[in-house]
């Protein structure tokens, strides 16, 4: 058994990479994530993340463990991987956590934000990092709509016919809504999500906020428990995982702030 | 004589152009524009920038005019040029001006924002869009400092050695710098800039901020009128060219808000 189990959090851009997960000839994170992991302790090594991501989702808090004989402070791991790494991912803080410790299985809520510039043009500044939709959008509808997502439901509506999950019930604890000038930020907390849920949600969403729906869509859509009804996957630009809830003893959730549900943007530019 | 001038309004990323200006085997954003307009109007087409910018410098306003003979709607410029640009490129208005508009000449002023993330780690997400220093910083000491190069001062140390300009001398009309979070946001309006000269401010302000000089350090910069007494020229990441006043009877000042200097942030966020 190895001597030390580390958690670190990671941060990243998802434009250059084919998702989260290894596939074979294909660029992905947590390649990447290992490959600077090898040659920072110089020893094979992989690691368990919270989640996949797909492509072109960006990470504020993806979170991981391994395994390791190697010794070293929490900040030597920060800066040491990081020199491994390409700009575009960044661990952002590293703890030894117990043996037990497992950053999929423990985790006990994900928090995901979803930024959409809502503007005639589409963003040149921010290219990959906003999702976006050309005709003005309602937001008290939309947040009429998405109170009625709230709670455990079967999101099967949502779920992509790809999704690995045994079951389609999942719950959700909050979904916030928020408008700054151009943009629209959503965030939303729940146990878990499907695959494609939260865009799926945006896109249902978006529905109802530019009228082609009243707020009530979202009840029949969860009743009709097919995919076919929702709105087509929104783009995956604007998804960022924010944030992943542990249990106390973990003693890792002091490393990452909660999203602040009143400014969501402030907390993404500032992570 | 051709029929009609057009300003255009230009947002970009700069990251992966070599700066604004046409040079010979370099991808710059003024050939990437210039073909797209050529390519829409069908007939060989340049543009006069109201200034250059260089490798990895973003804008939010940078505006050009152009002389043709093709008749075309404004909204039509707007989506017409775009449908041939990269997506780190958007044309973001047009407007028919009087034949003796000039973009660079009719400049009055220009609003630079530069935005600088103060941690220990590099941002991921942010990755060519800020600039970064991972010590801590002293908002007060740089307040203090800025305020000492607001008026007409000769800038010489702050000029790069490539500039062009025939004469140092630069009016300041102000100069903020706000704290968000771990981001400072630099808001530079004046005359005009000399070459490398916000980001020789940028850094000079640093070098208060971090405690190495006093905030009296940039009347002392400005006494030497020497290159060599100021900071290195600070990262190209986080600067953006903001805004371009122009006289009133232009008709384009309505289409370009000012920076709003009490939250610059949100102002980059949502141009």
């Amino acid at each position: 058994m190895a001597k030390h189990r580390i958690a670190l959090g990671i941060s990243y851009q998802g434009q250059a990479y084919s998702g989260w997960q290894v596939q074979s000839n294909q660029s992905t994170i947590q390649e990447a994530v290992e490959t600077a992991l090898t040659k920072f302790i110089t020893e094979p090594t992989q690691v368990v993340s919270a989640g996949r991501t797909d492509t072109g989702v960006h990470a504020i808090n993806q979170v991981v463990h391994l395994d390791t004989d190697a010794t070293r402070s929490d900040n030597s791991w920060v800066r040491g991987v990081n020199s491994f790494l390409p700009p575009d991912i960044r661990i952002k803080w590293a703890k030894e956590v117990a043996p037990d410790f497992h950053a999929r299985f423990d985790a006990q809520a994900r928090t995901y934000v979803y930024i959409l510039r809502n503007h005639a043009v589409q963003s040149a500044v921010l290219k990959g990092l906003v999702g976006w939709y050309h005709m003005p959008l309602n937001l008290e509808k939309m947040q009429e709509a998405a109170q009625l997502l709230l709670g455990e439901h079967d999101f099967s509506s949502f779920r992509s016919s790809e999704c690995q999950a045994h079951s389609p019930i999942r719950t959700i604890h909050h979904l916030h809504i928020q408008k700054q000038g151009n943009l629209f930020i959503f965030s939303v907390k729940g146990d878990g999500f499907l695959h494609h849920m939260v865009r799926n949600i945006v896109g249902s969403l978006v529905y109802v906020g530019k009228g082609k729906y009243e707020p009530t869509y979202m009840t029949e859509l969860l009743a009709h428990r097919q995919r076919k009804y929702a709105a087509p996957t929104f783009m995956a630009d604007g998804l960022y995982l924010a944030h992943i809830d542990y249990p106390k003893k973990s003693g890792i959730n002091e490393l990452m702030p909660e999203v602040d549900v009143a400014d969501s943007l402030s907390y993404l530019l500032n992570a």
